[in-house]
């Protein structure tokens, strides 16, 4: 554990930070005198996680495991793709299950070949964002120029629609990160757009490193998760369980979001994603199998980590 | 057979019938002195079938029925559904099998609950198209007001997205008949944009005295089927086969048009069409079961009757 790993020299170092933080009252991002885990009401060490399944609403196979794993009890939250066919199928259940944590999976992407989605706003206002089919592109490229102007309006599309349906989302994310990774401008627009729907947005100071403009457009009181663990393709099938394992046995203590991708290996699943192995039926159905399994849960207890959701983040930040 | 019950008297009237159009140049809808069949070059009393899928698009389970039913060679035709999710799937099959039947399901209804499609025109462009969530209505009341200006401009969008991806449709026909039953100012909408396409588009004689202005509508060169068989909800599941087999004994001379319904009984069909039966899963599984059959393959034998393709009606109506 990182408390264990800090000598004195360290402690002083956080300690003198902490005191020019208050003094200045110009550290962003987080309160200063205050970690996450405390603004929530823990301790600053206690271990807290949010298991949070993306990509809802992109095909029912998707719905089916994540109701599955919210119902199970050890998936705490998840998030949903307005543009996508099966979106009206996860804002029934959502209408349905009010306390559900459930946010939006803010989507300006359709990675698929065989399965595809478009906009939820006009085309004529989005031109920027659209393939010549007039879907969403595949993915983004040097080359590709998104108008920041038109992904707001977009995204505002979005959650209209969802709130239109009757759906109360308790967070925003971005399919793929897009709109996290491609510059400050991007990041900021969904930053406002949040501010204004008095939503937190789910950012990770493991990302500030590679993206500093996200610590410098965050306000006072936007909320930061302390840790985010995903798996990647360089992680084998056979070694699915372990990399979790492992990843919750070195659990730091304070806020961690596991990005997990919930699906059933099935014929829905598998034709949607046969073009490639990442983040394909079968890699959905090993998440699924680990995350609600019968050991997860174990080890949750035997590491003192408790589960947490967005709602609760979002309660905390609106104390303040 | 209709021509052996034809009386002296009958063959009469039908005979100065055809003097009297063949005089006047004034019959629509149909070349007076050849029918279809003739226009094919097949003798009068011929039976031609064309066993039509409708839907594809629409999920990956009736993509998938459908396929193999086409590749059973008993299901001669088909067409896709532009808004749909799994066009994508449809229409690389469709570049991948230039020989393919395949025309277009032109769709401005999403009828389904949990799974649901809007249009492929700039929605500020089709309003009336639209419910308040951004999708197709799920049906059109009295009191439903669709713009026709506006009804043409999805068409032709969704006519443009099939080009755009590779797919060079065989025809043209309508998505629950929305287009050919809902007066004549949209009928005549379908048969301009098709005149301009090129794309014969399917109607049936059949209709005629339900909605005359189908037939008035018409210009001469225009392809009418001259019988249309569907499966309505008042056939129990039971009765499946044998009200196909009925359906296939008394087939008339002449081009009827066998429209059907593909897709398998399994998770994703279930889902998508789980608030009711009718053409739910399992309605499509007994489609499926029965025309991919070896039983129906021998009747067709037994019967003499032909399949044929709406490529072949094109092909007929162009040489004229």
């Amino acid at each position: 554990m990182a408390s264990q790993r800090m000598n004195n020299h360290a402690v002083e170092v956080v300690f003198l930070f902490v005191m020019l933080a208050a003094f200045s009252g110009s550290v962003v991002g987080q309160n200063a005198t205050a970690s996450l885990a405390e603004r929530l009401g823990y301790s600053r060490d206690a271990k807290l996680l949010i298991v949070h399944a993306d990509d809802l609403g992109m095909t029912h196979a998707v719905n089916a495991a994540s109701i599955q794993g919210l119902e199970s009890g050890l998936v705490s939250s998840a998030s949903m793709m307005v543009p996508c066919p099966w979106f009206p199928e996860i804002a029934d259940y959502a209408r349905n299950h009010p306390d559900a944590d459930l946010g939006l999976h803010l989507t300006l992407t359709s990675e698929r070949v065989y399965l595809r989605w478009g906009p939820v706003a006009s085309k004529e206002k989005v031109p920027s964002l659209l393939d010549p089919a007039g879907y969403f592109f595949h993915d983004w490229s040097a080359g590709t120029h998104i108008n920041p102007k038109e992904a707001e309006l977009e995204i505002r599309a979005q959650i209209e629609r969802a709130y239109a349906m009757g759906v109360h989302p308790t967070h925003l994310d971005s399919h793929q990160y897009r709109l996290f990774a491609s510059g400050k401008e991007l990041f900021e627009v969904v930053l406002r757009v949040a501010h204004e729907y008095q939503l937190p947005v789910f950012v990770a100071r493991d990302w500030f490193a590679e993206h500093p403009y996200l610590e410098s457009s965050l306000s006072r009181n936007d909320i930061v998760v302390d840790h985010t663990v995903t798996i990647e393709p360089t992680v084998p099938a056979e070694k699915w369980a372990e990399f979790y394992t492992n990843a919750i046995r070195s659990l730091e203590p304070g806020v961690t979001e596991f990005v997990i991708h919930l699906g059933y290996d099935d014929e829905e699943m598998r034709a949607a994603t046969r073009e490639r192995d990442t983040w394909g039926a079968a890699w959905r159905q090993r998440d699924f199998d680990f995350f609600t399994g019968a050991e997860f849960g174990k080890l949750l207890q035997r590491q003192n980590i408790k589960l947490i959701t967005w709602r609760e983040l979002a309660r905390a930040a609106k104390q303040e």
